[in-house]
């Protein structure tokens, strides 16, 4: 029942979080190349969020695609997930304007760590909501990308408290991992 | 007529409602954990705000899932039910920033109130615009949320002259009476 | 050709137009019921600004509901519909925080203007577009309205100079010229 | 697979891009005509923004029209155009309020081009993904405005060196390219 709707608002949300982010790429005051430099460390941050956002809108998207029946459960599950995901921008922000300071980093980390919680807790309403014969199921398979990435976030908030930019590195390194294409569920697919 | 459209209309001012709303989390001076503190009730009311607005939108979602025609009547009392909710951002924002004063707990209140009588005004004309055979009527049934909810407003509102939190708590428990499942709607589908 | 997307499109962009406008609701300094006083002319700008906007969506959406092709012509003549609605959020600032100035009525009743110029040039192209069989053609038929409304607001502009009070009355009234139910396009999707 | 989310999630990015440029118009102080002037070169450089995102969504719409299949690099390449797309908000802002500087109009060029780059790239991917019986690939044909606009942006950049304003102007000429209509996507459609 309702996946399409589902679909649509997320769509919805997702594309909003994900261009809201630009607004804190807030215009220079000069008008020379150089007073563009002070913006690189919010520049990055952003490219970065983006490429998380447009992963989970891309994992969104394949999960639902492969699903059957969308349960009051998912419903709320996917607020959830949204929930966190909105707080992107915050926390891209407060990083990007201390680019190397821990505590941001952190935080930055705690949100990423609630959303892989809460996508994950989406996939188990999905799964739960088909049933014995989910196809979702089977095309996750053992979801060892799912159940490593939380474990490196967690890596990354501890690296805060040593060196804020090793943390960074290991939100990139596992933003990476997320875009190497993932044949299970394009394969479950064309069954 | 043209009920996807008018979910899609929806979907895409509520996804924006939703959204906006954590714009007023501003990015805070300092970058220590302790710079987070003072945005604590500006979290708390976006975090009441967004449950109230995720519970509009699945209840939405709920009632056109079963409703089978659209009038031009419905088209209007769901701009009025829109209007309302874009003032979320504004009253979550006052109520956050001055998170124990009285007025803007009681103009919380309000536009709470008049979001749940615009829900009912677009509920009679889908209901109306269906029928005598509305499979939305009989799903509504006696309805006592949607008449219990207006009432605890009022009563959130009068708690505002005694203690604004006691308000706030009101409100928070009129959430959570609808974020409990209703299986009205669900069973009137499976029919 | 492509309807539904241009309809999604459309969506998206009123609905964020919708939205935004409530941007300019500020939070007020104070937490007294008194600090928000000030805000009421940017709230009745806000107002009328929605009531426009809901109406073209209303109107955009009834005349897609019979439109059967898209040409390229009407694509553009969209995006131009979409320019001139996109300045409202603008107008009505502007008109809200200067709310008895001639200025700001009169460029916000020129903005007005050149929507409904755009609007009737979108429809034109849309009936064009289906040819001599249109049914929007004999849905628009005298087309009474969509004549009366540019006189209208020009008289508004011309009335600036006198009562700027004057002018919002004009574009209220006109507003509500459209908010009476319209049985043109219902009675030909009912054929 | 999935062609139709991918419509509306680009839908939103592009709708949302399109109208958070207007908040680069921000109200001005006073209450007279004069006090629009200084927005000027803001309303020039959103008016050449607004035309620049309703090409690419015009074509983006066309292309997707006659696209069968949506791989995983498709979606990516999708992504990384949006990406592009969302930073033309943050050049605008920064070429409308320096507006005969050569820095924001060089970097605004470099923006253009970047996007027409991701746009030829998702185009082969899109093109990869339907085969060799691929009817975007007839209809693309020489694309000699696909070829011929990067080289436009470059001539462009290359002339804030000397004349920011022959830049704009290049700009301007290279979107009026494509506002002439290109009839063979609909030819190819209407095979």
């Amino acid at each position: 029942m309702g996946k399409s709707r589902l679909e649509a608002f997320s769509d919805g949300v997702i594309a909003i979080i994900i261009t809201i982010m630009v607004l804190e790429l807030k215009v220079p005051e000069g008008h020379s190349l150089a007073a563009l430099l002070p913006l690189t460390p919010v520049l990055l941050s952003y490219v970065l969020s983006f490429g998380y956002v447009g992963i989970y809108w891309n994992n969104h998207h394949h999960m639902l695609l492969i699903s059957h029946k969308v349960s009051g459960a998912a419903l709320w599950a996917n607020l959830h997930l949204l929930f966190w995901l909105s707080l992107f921008p915050f926390t891209t922000a407060w990083m990007g304007e201390n680019h190397v300071a821990a505590a941001p980093t952190a935080v930055y980390g705690a949100v990423l760590l609630m959303a892989a919680v809460a996508y994950w807790v989406l996939q188990q309403a999905l799964v739960a909501a088909d049933g014995s014969d989910s196809a979702l199921r089977r095309a996750i398979g053992s979801d060892w990308k799912g159940k490593l990435s939380p474990a490196l976030y967690l890596a990354g908030i501890a690296l805060t408290f040593w060196q804020p930019w090793a943390a960074q590195l290991v939100y990139a390194l596992t933003a990476l991992l997320w875009l190497i294409p993932d044949r299970r569920i394009e394969s479950v697919v064309q069954e």
